[in-house]
C-alpha cells in the first residue's frame, strides 16, 4: 500500500455524466485516492456546481482543463494532483491527455483512448518520452475471474489455445435513442465525436481487448461485417468479425447495440487442447472451466484455490458478489499502486502493473481501423496492421 | 390419431449403433409405430442377431436393404412396412432411399440427407414424382420451445428480425478420436463416407436449419472460415460463418467439434426490432424472451399460455422436463400422423406436416457446398446457391 | 435384455388421464413392453373407446379390472399379460393390486401405493406371500443423476451425511382448481379418494423417498406443520417438516401446492462432512457437487466418468437431455428386466432391482401417517413409526 | 445530497479485520463520508499502525474507544466525527454504543446489535432518549432487487403473502476452523463473545430480517431445531426453524454453517395469492417474479421499469453488476443522508430512512432468544416474544 493517498483531478464527468461518477466511485472504493480538483464540464457553471456537489475546494474547481493543468502544475508537490482522469467523449481525450503528460501528470483515460489511431500513436510516443503512466479503463479486464482465466491459460492448464468466441450484445440502440434526448447515444453515433466506428469502437474494442488479455494472443487477421441496422443512424450499431490469432487459433467477435432486450451481456469462451473457459460479465464471480472427459468446474471469486492475480483483485470472501464497480476499482487500485510505488522510488510489481496502458489504446484504435477497412472491402482476410 | 399403428422397417442401426437406437425409441414413444422389419447391418450376422434382440420376426430380418425392400413390397398391404428408416452413414443414404421410394415406401432419413447436393436433388425429384413422404430428422426443430420461438416470430411479436446468432460447440473431436476406435468419429472424418465437410456437414447444418426454421428467413449470402484444428484430420472439425438473410438481417453461425469440454451445446439467439429470443438445446424446456424496456420472460414448455404448435409437440405438463428423445419423437409423430392421414385418404393438417422434408435436405447439402466453396475462396461474400 | 417383450395390462388411464399416458410412454420407450390389454375406465364405454384408440385387440378391452384379471389369468402363458399397471386414483389401488397378485400377476402401481398404511401393509404381506414383484413409480428416483448422487454418497465421497434439504413447490392449487373442473385436483383434495393428506401424500412422499433414496438414510423423527392455505379446501395443500435421520443427520422437507408460479420444482441438497450435492428435477441432467476448498463440479448425464448406475439408466450421450419420461422409463425398464429375468429362471442383478418396491410404498404411507399425526399434535418431535 | 461529507470514526476494524475493511469501503464508495478517526484495535500498537496505514492523522488514532469518544466530543463541531462505526465482536458492541450515544454521536453497529436482548432494549431506550440515529448493517436488505421485492409485495402485486422460504447455507464451519487459527470462527463459536447462538445469531438473524423486510410481515410463532453438528463446538452451527407470520402465512428458515461447499448462499422465496418472488444473494442483480398462468419474469437491477426504491439504491445501468459492497454502501448512504438531513435541520425522506435501525436489532436479539428457547423445548410452537 502507498504511504499517502494519491490525488486525482478530473476532466469531464460533471452532473449527470454516468462514466464520471463511475470513475469517482472506482477511485474512492479503496480509500487510496483523494479527489482534489476538477474541470468537470465544458459549461463552466455546470462545472462549478458539480465541483461543489462533490465537495471540491472552490479554488480547485476549474473553468476548463487548460486552466486546471496549468494551475495544478504550479502548486507545491505535496498538494497538486498526482494524476488526471479524462472522462470526456472520445474526441476530447487527446488534447488534455497530451497537455497533462507535458505538465508531468500521470493520466487515466476512459476508452477508446482517442478519436484516431494517429492520435493514439502520438500519445504513446508522449508517454514513452515523459516516462509517465497512462491507464486506460478497459474495465472488464479488471474482474478477478478474468484474472483467473488469464492465469490458467498462461499456466498452460488448457494447452495451446485453439478457438475464442467473444460476444458483446446490447440492446439500447435498437431504436434511434440518439434522437430521443439520450446524450450518451448522441455522441456515440456521431462520427465527429465518436470516430470511425460506433458499436465496434464503443464495445467491440472491449471484446477484442478481453480476448487478447485472457488468451495472451494477438489478433493477426480479421474479416469484418459492420452494419447500420437502424435506418438513419450515422455509424455502425452492429458487427461480426472472424478472427485469426497469432498462434493460428481462430475466433469470432460479435458486438451489437441492436440486440433487443440485452443489457451488457459480454461473454467469452476460450478453448484449448485440454479444456475450455467460459465467463459472463453479468455474473462475473463465476468462471466455468470445462475439461475433456472430466466434470466441468465452477471457479468462484474469493476462494483460496484461486491464482494470486485473482486474489489480489478481490476485496471480500467467496459468496459476497463483487461487480463492475470493483472491477473498475481494480484498474484504479493497480494504477494508483504503480504511481505510488514510483513516487516512493520503488519498482512497481507485476501485480501493480496489471492494468491497461497506452499500448492497449493503440491496439484498440488499430482494431477499429482494421475492422472498418475490412468491412468496406471485398477481400476476405485483412492482416491486422498497426 | 391414426386408426392403426404405422409399420416401420429399418436400414442400418444394428448393435451398438447409437442413432438407430434413438430412432427406435423416438418411434416407440407414442405407441403409434410398430417396428416390423430390418436390414440392420452390412454384416448379415450382426444384422440377424440385432433383429432377434429387437424381437423382430425371423422372416423379417433381412440380409440387406435390397432384399428387404423387395420382399416387403411383395407382402400384403396390411402387413408390409409403411415406411423405412435409413440410419446408415451419410454415403449409404441415397441408394436405399431411392429404391424405397421406387417401391412405394415412405422414407425417414437421418441427416445429412445424402453425400452430395446432386444426390439430394435427385431424391427431391423422386419424392415429387412418387408423391411419397420423406422425413429428415433435423431433431432440434422438434423441440416444443423451438416451435414456440417460431410461432412468436411468425406472429410478429419481435418485429422484423435483425440478427441471428447460432452456435453449436462440441468437444468430442478435440483429439484424434477417429484413430482411437470411435466408429462414429471415424466415418464422420472420412471424406468418402461423410462428404465434403466434417463439422459443418454434421452439426453446422443443424444450426443453419434451426436458424432458418425459427426465423422463417433464408440464408442468402455467407462468408465461411472452415478449419482443421486437430492436425492429421481429413475434414473440417471447426468453422465460423458470417451470414446474411433474405430480409437483410445478419447472422453468425459457429460450429465446432474441438471446443474442449463442450457436450452438445447448441444455442440460438434471434433479435428483432422489439425483442429477442434465446434457446439452449441442453436446457430445452425454457425459452427466454427479451423485451425492450420490459423484464425478460421465461417461457416454459407445457404451459397453457404457449402456442398451439408448442402444445401439440409436448406430452407432459410444465415442470416435467422433456428432452432430446421427445423432440425426436415429435418428428416421428408428425411424420406418422401425416402418412396415416394420407393412408386414410385425409389431408394432413399443418401441425402434422411440421417436420423436416426433402427440401430441408437439399438446403442442407447446398449449405455444405456453399460453405466449403466460400471457405476455400478469397472472395468475402458468397451468394447462397442451390 | 429379455428374450421377449413383457406384456402389460392397464387398469385406469383412459382418455384424458394424464398419468396413464405417461405410463404407456414410459413402458414403450425401450421397446421391451407390449401393451396388450386394459380396463381403462370405470365408464365401460370410455374404456372401450380408449382401448380402441390405443390399438388394443377388441377381446382384450375389458369392462372392469375384475373381468380383466379373471380372463387374462385364463389365457395361455404365452399370451396373457405379465404384469398389470394400476393408474387409478389412490383409493382404487388396493383392491385390484391384491386381486392381481392373487392371480399371479406382477404389479406396477402409481404412488401413493394405497389409501392407508394398513392397506399398504397388507399388500406387502401379499407380495411376500406370492413372491411376485410390485413396482411403485416414484419416478424421481429413476433419473440418472439421482442414481449418480446415490452412488457418490454410498462410496463415501461426501463423508457422513449431516444435513438434507428437500423442497417440492408447485403452484397449481393456488386457487380452488378442484372446483373449476380440474379432475386431478378434485380427487387429490378429496379425503375419500386421496387419503389422510393432500399435498404431503401427493408430493411430500416423493420428496421423502428421494431424500432416503439418495442418502441411504431413514427418517427417524419428524416435526410437521401441515396447512390448508386456500380457504375451503378439504386437505392440506402445503406443509413443512423438520426431520431427523437415523444417523443423526437433520433435515427439512417442504412441499407446497400453493407456491404460486412454481411448476414442479423438486430440489434436493445433501451435505456431508466433505462436500455437498445439489439436484433440481427441472434440470435433471446436471448434478452439482460441491467441495470444501475446491471448485464445485458439474456432473452431467451421459458422461463416461459417471457411476455404472447412472450409465445403466441413460439412453443418449451427454448433451442430449433426457427428462421425466426417461426417468419414468427407467423404473419400467428395471422392473421389466427383473420380471424378465425371473421368468427365465435367472437372478435379477442389483441394477435391475433398482426400482421402488412395496417397502417404499409402506414407508410412504407411514410418512403420511406420521406427518399428519405430528402436525395435529403439540408435541414437538414424533418418532417415525411404521 | 448533503452539503458536506459526514465524518466517521471507527471502533475495531484494524489490520486483518474483514468486516472493518468492508465498512470503510462501503462508507467510501459514494464520496459522502470522510474517515477521520479510529480506535481500531484492543492492541494499541496494532491500532496505531492500522490508523497510519489508513491515512488517519496521528492525533486522531486513539488507544481505545473511551479515549476516542471523550476526545472527539471535545473537538469543535466542524471537526469532530459525526458518527461512530462499531465493528468489534458481538460482546463489545454495547458499551461503546451506549457511550457514543451519551456523548451525542450517531452510531453504526455491525450486527447482531449486542450480546443479549436486554442490552438491545437498553440501547433502544438510549436511542429514543437521545434522539440520535443508530444504523444496524443488515447488509442484505440494502440490495436494490430486495428493495424491488419489498416494493412489489407492498403494492400488492402478489396478493396476500402465504409462504416464505428462506435459506442461508454456508460451509466454512464444516470443520473445527475455530481451532485452526481462524479468528472470525473463534469468536463466533465462543458463547462468551458471540452470545447464546452461533449460526442462528450470525446468519439466521440476517435471514429472518430479510424475510420480514421483504414481506412486511412479522414472525409471530416459531418452532426451532438448533444443532451442533461438528463435535466439540460450543454453539449451534446449524438450524432449521418453522415459522408463522402475523398474517397467518407460514415459513421455513434454514441456516447452516456446515453445508459443505456452500459459500454464502442466502436465498429467499416469497409466495402470495397471485405470484411468487425468488432472490439469490450470490446473483443479486436478478429478481425472478413468478405468476400463475403467465411466464415468469426476470427483473434486473438498473432498469427503468423498477420501483423508485430499487433505483435509489443503484449506481450503474443494467448489465453492470453491483454486489455486496454496493448493498452495504446503500445502508451507509441512506444513513449518511439521514444524519446529513438532520444536521441541516431537514426532515429525512422515506428513501433516506430505509436502513435497519435499533428496532431491527432488538428484533434480531429476540429472534435469537426465541429460537434458542424453542430449540431447547419439547413444546412445538413458541410465541415470538420480545
Amino acid at each position: 500500500m502507498n504511504n499517502r493517498k494519491m490525488r486525482m483531478g478530473m476532466i469531464g464527468g460533471g452532473k449527470d455524466a454516468f462514466i464520471g461518477a463511475v470513475h469517482r466511485i472506482a477511485a474512492n472504493i479503496d480509500g487510496q485516492v483523494e479527489f482534489c480538483c476538477g474541470a468537470l464540464s465544458v459549461n463552466p457553471e455546470v462545472g462549478r456546481q458539480s465541483g461543489k456537489d462533490l465537495f471540491l475546494d472552490d479554488d480547485r474547481i476549474y473553468a476548463n482543463y487548460q486552466e486546471m493543468i496549468e494551475k495544478e502544475s504550479q502548486l507545491p508537490a505535496d498538494k497538486r494532483m498526482d494524476f488526471v482522469t479524462i472522462v470526456t467523449p472520445n474526441f476530447a481525450h487527446f488534447a488534455p491527455a497530451m497537455m497533462a503528460l507535458d505538465h508531468g501528470f500521470n493520466v487515466v483515460i476512459e476508452k477508446p483512448i482517442t478519436l484516431s489511431l494517429e492520435e493514439a500513436k502520438q500519445l504513446q510516443e508522449k508517454v514513452k518520452e515523459t516516462g509517465l503512466v497512462l491507464c486506460l479503463t478497459h474495465t472488464y479486464s479488471g474482474y478477478p475471474m478474468v484474472k483467473q482465466a488469464k492465469a490458467m491459460v498462461k499456466e498452460g492448464k488448457l494447452g495451446a489455445i485453439r478457438k475464442i468466441m467473444v460476444e458483446y450484445p446490447q440492446g439500447w440502440l435498437s431504436t434511434l435513442t440518439e434522437r430521443e434526448g439520450n446524450a450518451g447515444a448522441a455522441w456515440r453515433t456521431d462520427p465527429t465525436k465518436s470516430g470511425k466506428s460506433g458499436c465496434m469502437g464503443d464495445i467491440g474494442t472491449h471484446a477484442a481487448q478481453l480476448a487478447e488479455y485472457i488468451s495472451g494472443l494477438k489478433i493477426s487477421k480479421l474479416c469484418a461485417d459492420l452494419n447500420i441496422v437502424v435506418p438513419g443512424r450515422g455509424l455502425d450499431d452492429d458487427g461480426n468479425v472472424l478472427l485469426k490469432f497469432d498462434n493460428g487459433a481462430n475466433g469470432v467477435l460479435i458486438a451489437s447495440q441492436i440486440a433487443a432486450g440485452e443489457e451488457n451481456a459480454l461473454k467469452i469462451k476460450v478453448y484449448g487442447e485440454k479444456g475450455g473457459l467460459e465467463w459472463h460479465q453479468m455474473e462475473p464471480n463465476t468462471l466455468i472451466v470445462k475439461w475433456l472427459n472430466e466434470p466441468a468446474q465452477i471457479y468462484r471469486a474469493g476462494q483460496a484455490y484461486l491464482s494470486d492475480a485473482a486474489k489480489h483483485n478481490t476485496r471480500v470472501p467467496g459468496g459476497h458478489p463483487e461487480g463492475y464497480l470493483e472491477a473498475f476499482a481494480n484498474i484504479y487500485r493497480n494504477f494508483v499502486l504503480t504511481i505510488g510505488a514510483i513516487s516512493q522510488g520503488q519498482e512497481p510489481t507485476a501485480a501493480m502493473l496489471d492494468f491497461p496502458k497506452v499500448e492497449d489504446g493503440v491496439r484498440g484504435m488499430a482494431f477499429i481501423d482494421n475492422v472498418v477497412a475490412s468491412s468496406a472491402s471485398d477481400q476476405k482476410w485483412f492482416d491486422f496492421k498497426i
